[in-house]
Parts: structure tokens; C-alpha cells; sequence
């Protein structure tokens, strides 16, 4: 390829809401430039990369029998409506209607369009197992894309599907993509590893997602230095050993004002109290039950731990007029004594949950169900008992390993950040057995399908490359992502031994199925070499007038700060034999 | 590939829906389901299929320096109202809103985001001419989806936008569009023909459609048989000259009574007299004028031409309630006598327009201007006098080539069908200069960017390869489409003399860089052949026992009813030639 004919406008400046490495770079190099919120236009140079990457993919998805197809983008909500999920989706399901009327959406996931396909054609486990797959764009609406295309609205993504007669055989197959799933990102080079994860909207009994391990990542890793535990964040497991309560005299309960101040962060500092003496209480309607959680004032509520320990398909925060229908009190100021009591009055169903930590508080501070009041010296179960203990906080610094521990042993879990580029769920007969999807087993037996799902955030996996490998001068493309193997940089473009050199290197190189970008740009060789680095290429080779003279062309790797001579007449072994040691 | 591990539902009864050729073949043999009106699944035989036309496409963008991209299938509003085009485009164009209640589209062509682009990217005559180019779904919400693939709402398009500094450019590069898509055409197998066409919503001074001949077509074309001349019914030109009034005498002005009767049709019937007797009279608003236009009553009005002779920028049909106060009576019973001078009273700026061919009516047939009745013996200057005649209709059987009437011989048009699997348009400055995409000339001079942009309907194309390649028992692929060149058939699948040759057989070919199916699926020999021809696959190989003892194979291809016996240790030099001279 010619520069001059390539369509790769680089910036000299930065553009100013460029958030990260990977997005400054993209937009500096030319590979994609914004078109509005989380719209990117993919330029030729962009776009190179991304299919060499979904090229890996399609290979390694090929190797596990996966099967390519392609399946609408639009689609009816009558079939999200078979598996519930029309109405459990957010507002990140962008949701139309057509001409006539009818309602679809524009899909982030296929699992619904995918079971439709295979309860109508597959009917015999002879058929089993099937996985199939396909690339394509998604559009989840966020509520804030940043981080350039890494939390874009608009992404190339590959999302697999596969259907198996048993549990058996389908753990069997996601121990198979879980393998093929590391295979794509070392051949990305990317520094990696999966963890254990929530299901969210997608369900199923478990999941793993692979993290790219990098500071600017979005996702808190929890891993043990110790065993191979490793889970996000959301998922970590906390364990109830780490929450005896100290020996400490328990005092009277007081009162005190905190007018206006109600946050745990504000409260502890006006009272000159640690947030660990907090109880953060929190007010939630689960499958329309009232529900309080407490966890102390230095941990966060996690959620779908909370979702799971109740049994719930949906639970939200109370509205500000349910909280202080229950509370008694405005938002922020209630505390967990007499509340239960108090709540069940107006509900029989309210429930008191707790996480384990709270018991490992002491003469503890909360609201005191008054404006602008708190309350000290909190006990348990003297002011408050919950219906339950159980694991319902995110990981913090200093939690043991939940492995480890369950084995007695302890040992410190590590905090590390990571960029989400696969999600694998083990989905079980979720989807199979709300939409009636079965097949017919060896003894003639309607059985549902047991699924699982499997995606990769492709045009995400770009940016986590180049968020991993960047140094001051821009990219450094691993060979097999680089848009191009070799850059070739005649310097006297007027010069026709220079010119000839050119033409022969670059054709001798083409032949050998390496990709040449030929820098033949009327630019100052400065110039060339900067852009050069900006995009990363693996080699870059300079015909310059001494080198030539003496036969030789100067070769360079983007990764050595070392440049050599090498004859004119061995140019392509010796490339060959660069690019073959390049990341190795 | 083996068959038992490729997804390939095949049906052995045709869908009730399907309603062509294609959409039959491409359901029964398992390469699309359908997933609601107009929206399909491509399973992985489809898929194959679609990837070798892209491929080639790809192949024929980039030898005239075609730069692919990838741009959101989401836009702005913001960019399709600086064209206009937000309150142009009609309902096919798929609008919603975001989260944050910012207005969207799902766009089915991509103009705006690439003028957008290259105005912000380029800015010197240096870098002209620029062609950029995208594979991408694209969706459009046809009113009436059918034909398979063929008019879906959800499709697989390339869309390629090119840029250059001046028209004379911009024309070159346009002949060398139309080549390479005659390319593309020629390397599907295509019998096609590039005919003149209207521009449409995409606009621009002149484009064309590459129409694939096939009676199922949709679109009726038009063609010379003396001279190169060939365009679609739209855009077909009229000739002015056989519009001479015969020698007829004029009679005087009556009224007969029609009661529930004014469609051309029936009104003709009633009265027993010929459809060319009658005057049609049409309301319309053309840019809020009133516009009448007259065509004769065998005739169909064209409403591009009468956009054109107007010099109208949006036009529609009169609504029922304005047309009843131009015509002072009820939707169908209006005729042109006494009109424009009526109208002229309520609107200054009312039009009366006439097609050529109303100067050919004596004694003509309209509506009364009065609820069931109509008049006779209409005759122009004497009843009613239009602003102008102009060419206003299709063109219809027994018409002479405008080419060869202009030149003033008389060569009769052939009427044909065709299946549209390319546009190309000469845009000109619509989009650059609405848009302010301007660059730098040789002068340093501010000039808007030259535009031309080129489709093709990437999955119409395989739909339209069966409708001209197909028989009785299935399609049949040229080897350059086929998702498979070789389909592999051992007959006993227990023998072991037959496995070890079906397994060299299948190394051996699949090393010379051939695509084989290896139908091990335990069916009948029967069922297998019937597959075989149903998915098209140009070479069949049949291993039976017969010829096994004679170590010879049967090979058959697709379009031939001969088998012969080949030695085995010969098979793939003979596939290979035989592949060679396949669809030659």
C-alpha cells in the first residue's frame, strides 16, 4: 500500500476528549475519528486491525466447530417477550417501532432470535452439539460512553451460541472456549485472565469474563496471590470468618445533631468517627417486597448478591416517598433500631438483611429515623435483629481469599483494574426452557437444550491492545494485529537508485505475503519516522543515501531503540527473520 | 467440512410464504430461515455464499484504489438535517430517540457521516481523488417486505463514497465504478446490464442501476434493440414526436352519467370506449404549488419527471380535502375543462400540466368536475388549455428509443425485468455543498468536493445468481459463489476401503486449496444426491462400491447429466480441470 494512497489523516494534537491512551491514539494515528457520543467512524488504518483480530477470532471459533452465521440486528419484541427479557432490559435496549407499528429492538444479544432458530430446525440429539456464531455490530445505549470505542454505543462484537443435550456436555464444550478464548488473546498479546463474574441481564449459573489487565481498565479484579481465585469485583466472595465481633464494652445509645448531613463520608467526619463504626442502612423493593440491607459505613452494597440471597428477579431502590413512608424520617437519616418492628406494621412481608461485617460493629452510628439526627452507640441484637446474615458487600482491601478461607488458610486478596473483552456464561436451559426450545434424546424423550453463550468485544480487544503496548512515540502492534508488517521509507524520493531500491523491496516483500506500507509521502524524513512510531509498525526500513551507496538499507524494530545495516540483497530473509523473532 | 457437523437444515417441502425462485431454493436448502416480515437468519451455507460475493466486491473496490471503512449504522439527526434528507426521506427511514431523547437513525445509506468525514479529514487537492467504501447492514422499512432476501428490510450492502477535485475527475472515476462492477457482475455469473436510472432520495445528476435480467425482476427496463439505449421504466424518456393529434372531427361537449363509476378501467367499460379516449387528471402540491397534470388514460404518470419539469424539490398527492376545493367535486370525477381557471381563483400559482401524448386525444373522456358523471368529446385548446406539455409518463409498449427518435429513425423499445444489485450516482456537489465540505484547489482556492457513491446490494446478488441459475432440482452454483467446489459422497460408510479413499480423497483436495463437503451423514445414497444437487455444489464425487473395485470414482458436475469414472490415484489433477473449465 501506498501512503499516499492510504486514507489515514494522523493529528499532531491530541484531541481534547480523549479520555485514554488508546482513544488519543486512535484518533491521533487516524484509525477512527468521532462522529457524535459513542459513534466512531472506522478509518482504512482502524479498520485493518479490527479484522485482523476478528480474523483470529473466526479461526479459533472455527477450530471449536463453531459455525458462522448472521443473524438480523432488528428484532421482534415478541420473542424478547418469550424469555421475559423485553421488560427486564433497561434503557440500554434501544427499543423502536416500524412503519406498522410493530415493536423491535436493535439487539446487544441474540440468545432470544438464536433459540428461536434452533428449537425450529434442530430436533435430535444427533444434532448435538451445535454452537454457533457471528460477528457483528451491537448498540447498547450507555448512559455515559467514554474511553473512545472501549465503552462506545455503537461496537463490533462476536457473540457464540451453543446448544448441548446435557449439563455434562456442556460444561465439557465451555471448558473448550475457555481454552479457545485464551488462544485469541495471547495471539492478540494481550496480558490477560479470566475471572469469575455476575450473569446480569444475559443469566445462567455461572460466567467468566477475560480481563486485560491494565490501570485504565473500568473493572475492579479481585485475585489470590496464593490460588488461581480470581473474580470481578461485583462477584468476589467475601467470607462471614473475617467479622467477629472485637471485645468491646457496649454503651448507651445517644443521640446526636448532624443538621443537613447525611452521607457516611460527611457524618464521619463531623463526629471525628472511623466510617468502619458506620451502618450504611439501604432501602430496596424486591419483587415488590420491602427490603432493608445493612453493611457497614466502609463497604458498598453489592447487589445481585443481595438479589440472590433473597430469590429476586427484580429489585430496585426505593422511591424517596416509600423510604420515608417506612423510615419515618427523610432520606439519609434512617437507622436500623426499632425499624423492622416499625416497617412490618405497614408491611407484614418487610425483611431485615444484613451482611456479615455488621457484626463485627461496636457500639455502631446510623440515622436515628429523625431529620438531622444520628444515633451512637448502636448493638446488636440489643437495638436491631436482622431475619439474616449473609454475604451482601463488595470485596475490600484486606479480605482473605474466599478459596483459601474456606480452607482455613489465609491470605490476602489483591486489587488489580481490568478492561472486560469476554464474557462466557454457562446459561443452562434459561433461555431453552422459557421458549420451549427441545430436542428429542436417544430414548425418544422431549428434553430442553442446555446453552451457553459466548462474546468478545472485538473492536474493544483493539483498544485493550494498544492500552497494553504504547510507548511515548504511540503504538507497538504485535505482527499479528499490525496493519501493516513492514514500513518502507525512501528518503530521496527524487533519487533513482532510491527509487528503484523502492519499487523492487517493496514488490520482493508483497510476493512474500508480507504487508508493505510504502511511506512515499513528499515529507521530511522526520516526518515518516514519526508516524512510523505513531502507528506502530513491527519493521521499519530506511533507504537512505549512505546506506545506499554501500548497498544497504537500515532496519529498525518498533520495540529496540537499535538500528542495523543490512545488504540490499538479503532484505527479505533478513525481514522475514525479524518479523519471526518479533514478540516472540 | 463434514455434512454431520455443518449446520444445513435442509426442508423437503417448499415454505408456504416463499414466493420466487430464490427465496424457495435459499429456504429449502437450509441457507436462510425466516425471522419475522423481512428480517432473515443466514445460517453458515448462506453465509458462505454471501462472504465469496464480498469478497469479490472487496477485490474489485480496492483495484481502483477503494479504501474500506466501517461507519455507524446509528446517526445523528443533527448531520441528515444539514442535507435536508431528515425531512425528505420517508418512512423507510427507521428514526428513534436515545436515552437522552437525542434524535437518531438507522441509516440506510451513509452520505451525511462521510461528507462529514472526509470535511473535517481532507483539505488539499493533494489528497483527491478519495474513494472510501463499507460493507454493512443497512435497513430500510419496506412497506411490503417478500421475495425472499431479495426485498427485506434488514440487507448486507457495500456502500462506497468517492470525493475529487472536479467533475471531469469525477466522470473518469465513475466509468471506472461502472467497469468494475460490470467486473463484480461478470465474476458472479451474473447475465446483467447497466440500464439509466433515476436518482431518487440519494439525488445527483445522473446515476444507473446494474440490473440482473430475470422475469421475476421487480423493475420493468427498457431497451433498444438497434442502438446501446437502456434504462428502467422511471427513468425512461418519451419522445415528443408521436404525440400528433389524427384527423378526427371534434364534436361538441356532453355529459353522461357514471354513477360509483371513475377509475379509468371502469368508466372505459361502462362507456365502451377505448382507455386511449381518456384524460387523467391528477392533483398534486409540488412545494406547496397546485399542480394539475394530465396524462392519457393507457398511460402511467411519472412523477420524477414531473418533479423535474416542475423544478420541484418535494412532491406530493393532493390530499382528498384540497382536492375537493380545486375541483369543487369528489375525488375522481375532476377533468381539466373549466379548471385552471376555477383553481387560478383559489391559487394564483395553480399549474395546469399536460403529457405529450394528450395532444393526441380528440374527443376525449374525463371526469364532469361533478359527482358520477363524466364529459365526452374533450378537446384541447377548445375545452382546456395547459401551461405546458411535457414528457410526464412511462413509457409504454410500442414506444419508440429516444436515441434513435432523436436521430429520427423509429426503433421500436423491448420491455424486459430486472433485479437491481447496483446504483451508481453522479452526485455532483448535492452533499458537499449543503454540507460546506470544501478543499483546497492547486490555487489555494476553496472548492466543494465533486461527489460520486456507488451500492450494491451484496445479499440481493445471491438471491439473484438462483433466480438465473437453478433447475428443476435445486441451484447451481459457479464454482466462484459455490459454498463448497467439491461435494464428496462416500456410498458405504461402513466399508473400509471406501472410508480410507473418502478420507485421502478429502485431505488430498482440501490441500490443493479446494472446498470439499464430506457427506458423511448416514442416509441413503438417494438423499444425499438430492442434497447435493439442491445446494448446487459444481462437482460431485461419488464413491460406490462398483467403482471402488475398479479403483476408479464416479464424478459428475452440476451441469451436465454425463457421470464418468475416474482412476483414483488421478482424482485431483481431474477435479482440478475439471473445476477449470467449470462455467466457462
Amino acid at each position: 500500500m501506498k501512503y499516499s494512497k492510504f486514507f489515514m489523516p494522523t493529528l499532531r494534537d491530541v484531541p481534547k476528549d480523549a479520555d485514554t491512551v488508546s482513544a488519543k491514539l486512535m484518533l491521533r494515528s487516524g484509525m477512527i475519528r468521532k462522529l457524535a457520543a459513542g459513534l466512531y467512524d472506522w478509518l482504512p488504518l482502524g479498520l485493518r486491525i479490527l479484522k485482523k483480530v476478528e480474523g483470529i477470532v473466526r479461526e479459533e471459533m472455527n477450530s471449536i466447530d463453531g459455525q458462522e452465521v448472521w443473524l438480523p440486528h432488528v428484532q421482534p419484541k415478541e420473542l424478547w417477550e418469550e424469555t421475559g427479557r423485553w421488560g427486564v432490559y433497561g434503557k440500554e435496549l434501544l427499543r423502536f417501532k416500524d412503519r406498522k407499528n410493530s415493536e423491535f429492538c436493535f439487539a446487544p444479544t441474540a440468545e432470544e432470535v438464536i433459540t428461536d432458530l434452533v428449537r425450529r430446525d434442530v430436533r435430535s440429539y444427533r444434532q448435538l452439539p451445535l454452537m454457533v456464531y457471528q460477528f457483528g455490530t451491537k448498540f447498547r445505549d450507555e448512559i455515559r460512553p467514554r474511553f473512545g470505542i472501549m465503552r462506545a454505543r455503537e461496537f463490533y462484537m462476536k457473540d457464540g451460541y451453543s446448544f448441548h443435550a446435557d449439563e455434562k456436555d456442556a460444561e465439557v464444550y465451555y471448558s473448550k472456549v475457555l481454552e479457545a478464548y485464551s488462544n485469541i488473546f495471547r495471539r492478540c498479546g494481550l496480558n490477560f485472565r479470566p475471572v469469575e463474574a455476575e450473569s446480569g441481564a444475559i443469566g445462567g449459573s455461572f460466567s467468566h469474563e477475560f480481563m486485560v489487565m491494565a490501570e485504565t481498565g473500568e473493572e475492579e479484579i479481585v485475585t489470590c496471590p496464593s490460588c488461581n481465585y480470581a473474580a470481578n469485583l461485583e462477584r468476589a466472595e467475601c467470607l462471614p470468618v473475617q467479622s467477629i465481633a472485637p471485645q468491646e464494652t457496649q454503651l448507651a445509645l445517644e443521640e446526636v445533631s448532624t443538621p443537613g448531613t447525611y452521607t457516611v463520608d460527611d457524618v464521619a467526619k463531623l463526629l471525628k468517627e472511623p466510617k468502619e463504626k458506620f451502618i450504611k442502612t439501604l432501602f430496596f423493593k424486591a419483587d415488590e417486597i420491602p427490603v432493608v440491607a445493612l453493611v457497614r459505613g466502609d463497604t458498598d452494597l453489592n447487589l445481585p448478591k443481595l438479589a440472590r440471597v433473597l430469590g429476586a428477579k427484580t429489585i430496585f431502590k426505593m422511591s424517596e416517598e416509600e423510604y420515608a413512608r417506612f423510615a419515618g424520617c427523610d432520606v439519609g437519616f434512617a437507622g436500623p433500631q426499632g425499624l423492622k418492628e416499625k416497617a412490618r406494621q405497614k408491611d407484614p412481608k418487610f425483611k431485615l438483611v444484613a451482611d456479615h461485617l455488621i457484626k463485627s460493629v461496636v457500639n455502631g452510628i446510623s440515622g436515628a429515623n429523625l431529620k438531622d439526627s444520628h444515633s451512637k452507640n448502636l448493638n446488636g441484637p440489643r437495638d436491631f435483629e436482622p431475619d439474616l446474615f449473609a454475604d451482601l458487600r463488595n470485596a475490600i482491601r484486606g479480605d482473605f481469599c474466599p478459596r483459601c478461607g474456606a480452607k482455613g488458610q489465609k491470605s490476602v486478596l489483591n486489587f488489580s483494574r481490568g478492561i472486560e473483552v469476554g464474557h462466557t456464561f454457562k446459561l443452562g436451559t434459561k433461555y431453552s426452557a422459557s421458549m420451549k426450545a427441545e430436542y428429542l434424546d436417544e430414548a425418544g424423550k422431549s428434553r430442553p437444550f442446555v446453552m451457553g453463550c459466548y462474546g468478545i468485544g472485538v473492536s474493544r480487544v483493539v483498544a485493550a491492545a494498544i492500552e497494553q503496548n504504547h510507548d511515548d512515540n504511540g503504538m507497538m502492534w504485535r505482527k499479528e494485529l499490525a496493519p501493516f508488517q513492514v514500513v518502507l521509507i525512501p528518503v530521496k524520493l527524487d533519487d533513482a537508485k532510491t527509487l528503484e531500491w523502492s519499487k523492487s523491496i517493496y514488490n520482493d516483500l508483497t510476493r512474500a505475503g508480507i504487508e508493505v506500507l510504502l511511506d512515499d509521502r513528499e515529507e521530511r524524513a522526520g516526518v515518516k519516522f514519526k508516524d512510523a512510531d505513531l502507528i506502530g509498525i513491527p519493521v521499519k526500513i530506511t533507504l537512505g543515501e549512505k546506506g545506499l551507496s554501500q548497498n544497504q538499507a537500515e532496519i529498525k524494530t518498533r520495540n529496540s531503540a537499535q538500528a542495523e545495516f543490512i545488504p540490499l540483497d538479503s532484505i527479505v530473509s533478513e525481514i522475514q527473520s525479524k518479523l519471526k523473532q518479533y514478540n516472540q
